[in-house]
């Protein structure tokens, strides 16, 4: 184990009754969750951590007897940028997800089977009303901060548009007030490989998934989350390694070994739920985005990576513009960084320096708890 | 039928004997090509036109009772950039291809039936050899221009080096000196599709093609040929028109109808064949690259497209550097036209002007045909 980990941790469930969507469909909800740090008496300390596409509660610290720490672990923890000393953080799976929240795996009550794809369609407003639900559960009614990259990056945007009373600072990663129309065709590509898989049958694949389509949707996911350039340093043009015969160059087999991997640990229902979620995510552009920001009470902080071609740059300058536009204040820092749309997850001193810097300087925002 | 089209063209097959390939098989050769204009009396006015993955022999003109013309119309005919008033242009399908030159799809002597995927591999250079003897059954030796985008600059690319004593001039659009990671990661997810597909049967699928791997692999194809910047003027974040169910998005219900309309006119073998010659390709970087340029006696155009991600412009530039380090004469020049990858294929008058001025410039290079 790391030094300056947080330890051993582990994922609660917590019933929260029934949560109306935005659709005006009800669901059952249960929220899988991570608390590391502790709450302040006053309770003005605690940060929601927001996760992406594939991510999970386990955003820090270790299960037992895990080898890998949380997805977030190098930024979350005792004296990291998330410093666990100080503040209270938290991290909770997305509903439609498949790591314990409400999602197509959940048993539906009417049928005692799960209900597949006959889950209702989650927005990216309902993951966050279902995260306020979860914070009125633990009592917290105050965020110190509330941050994300990609997917978590629009929850955060989505939190100071639905709760503006609640946030005090967001950060946005490596993310879009809206999907491109080639976000959306990466990810309709993978929701057309599931379900082209003879074992799709409608979401209704029991024990049986469409393994192929789901390792297909990732292999192509996981192309957009690298850079070329970190694609070249990794791999080049070289074979592959030992006696793989899948593919005839590395970074083939290095897509095919991904892709595999990821349907022993993701639902293909929730990987189309959650792309759907994300690509109908939309505060608009430009002057829509502007007057839909025009009552967050938060202060941001916007990072975006100059290799990441998924999520490029103008989409954050995007925010940033609509934000001065409402003289909200706003840091925005470009990073150079070679890793693509992952450099978020990834350690790197400009990150969490920003982070930290963030977190302890003065609010500029005349905003009272 | 438009004005200054070359009028009614059509495709004609040239049985060559063998072809002895680069591993050393050989195969029956047989070669679908077009030619348009007239070759002059000493015979020094012949361009050969390389097609890109997905292109065939009919770059030009029309088919009889087709609606449309050849895949590069807008360049090719009287007046036009290849002006056939002066020149003798010659198209051909690749070998490997499956638009009428030996492949795949081609009949194995040995056993009566498609080779499919016995056929052997096939390499850029390869498919040059086979130009090759087809120039010279048409009575051809000297190249008045090679030209081709994407995999066709790859094949011009490879003539000058293999054949430099019969290459003239060299047009390279759009294309590299090799494929870089993220070029084959994208081709490997394609061919990951199609041998995903239960009817996939190891190449072996008769008449019961492996039609959604293949329309899958055009699907993430076809997003690489086009720009973040022309899809959201063709899609933004619309909804699909009519009452296509395929997709909530247009950009989606597009991408799904170009995969389905590629089954019919592609095999999946020559999908994998072509895209395998594609990413084993390769003239090196730097260095190496200088040196395999280095006795090249032709001259070049080199046009790259700043929209296109899946190409470069930096691949482009490694070319002429490469070439400037040998003293050969060239011209580079990066178009700003916003249609990605595919940009090469479409008018732009600034291509057409740059075409023409290229091949009607005096020769800068000590070359005597």
């Amino acid at each position: 184990m790391k030094s300056k980990s947080l330890g051993i941790v582990e994922t609660k469930i917590a019933k929260l009754g029934n949560l109306v969507l935005e659709s005006g469909v009800s669901i059952p909800l249960e929220i899988a969750y991570e608390t590391y740090g502790t709450l302040s008496p006053n309770k003005d300390n605690a940060i929601l951590i927001c996760h992406a596409l594939s991510g999970d509660a386990h955003a820090a610290g270790y299960h037992i007897n895990a080898e890998r720490p949380g997805w977030w672990d190098e930024y979350i923890g005792p004296d990291k940028a998330f410093d666990t000393n100080k503040y209270f953080v938290v991290c909770s799976n997305v509903i439609g997800g498949c790591k314990g929240s409400s999602g197509p795996l959940t048993i539906n009550p009417a049928t005692g089977k799960p209900f597949a794809s006959s889950f209702p369609f989650v927005s990216i407003g309902d993951m966050v009303n279902s995260q306020k639900k979860l914070l009125d559960y633990l009592g917290i009614s105050q965020l110190f901060c509330v941050a994300g990259g990609s997917m978590g990056g629009m929850q955060a945007l989505q939190w100071t548009v639905a709760y503006p009373e609640v946030v005090r600072k967001c950060i946005v990663l490596a993310s879009t007030s809206e999907h491109s129309a080639q976000q959306i065709a990466f990810n309709e590509v993978g929701r057309q490989a599931i379900m082209s898989d003879p074992n799709w049958n409608n979401g209704n694949y029991g024990n049986n998934p469409p393994k192929k389509g789901l390792a297909l949707a990732r292999m192509v996911g996981h192309i957009t989350y690298l850079s070329d350039e970190s694609m070249r340093e990794k791999f080049g043009r070289n074979p592959p390694r030992g006696n793989i015969q899948n593919s005839e160059f590395a970074v083939g087999s290095y897509l095919v070994y991904q892709g595999e991997s990821f349907v022993d640990r993701f639902d293909a229902n929730s990987y189309i739920y959650v792309t759907k979620a994300l690509d109908h995510f939309s505060l608009g552009k430009g002057k829509e985005l502007s007057q839909r920001l025009s009552k967050v009470r938060s202060e941001f902080l916007i990072i975006a990576y100059s290799s990441d071609w998924l999520y490029p740059v103008y989409q954050s300058r995007e925010i940033v513009k609509a934000l001065e536009v409402n003289a909200v204040p706003v840091s925005f820092c470009e990073i150079n960084f070679p890793k693509g749309h992952d450099s978020f997850l990834i350690y790197n001193p400009e990150q969490e320096h920003l982070i930290r810097h963030f977190l302890t300087s003065e609010f500029r925002q005349n905003f009272s708890i």
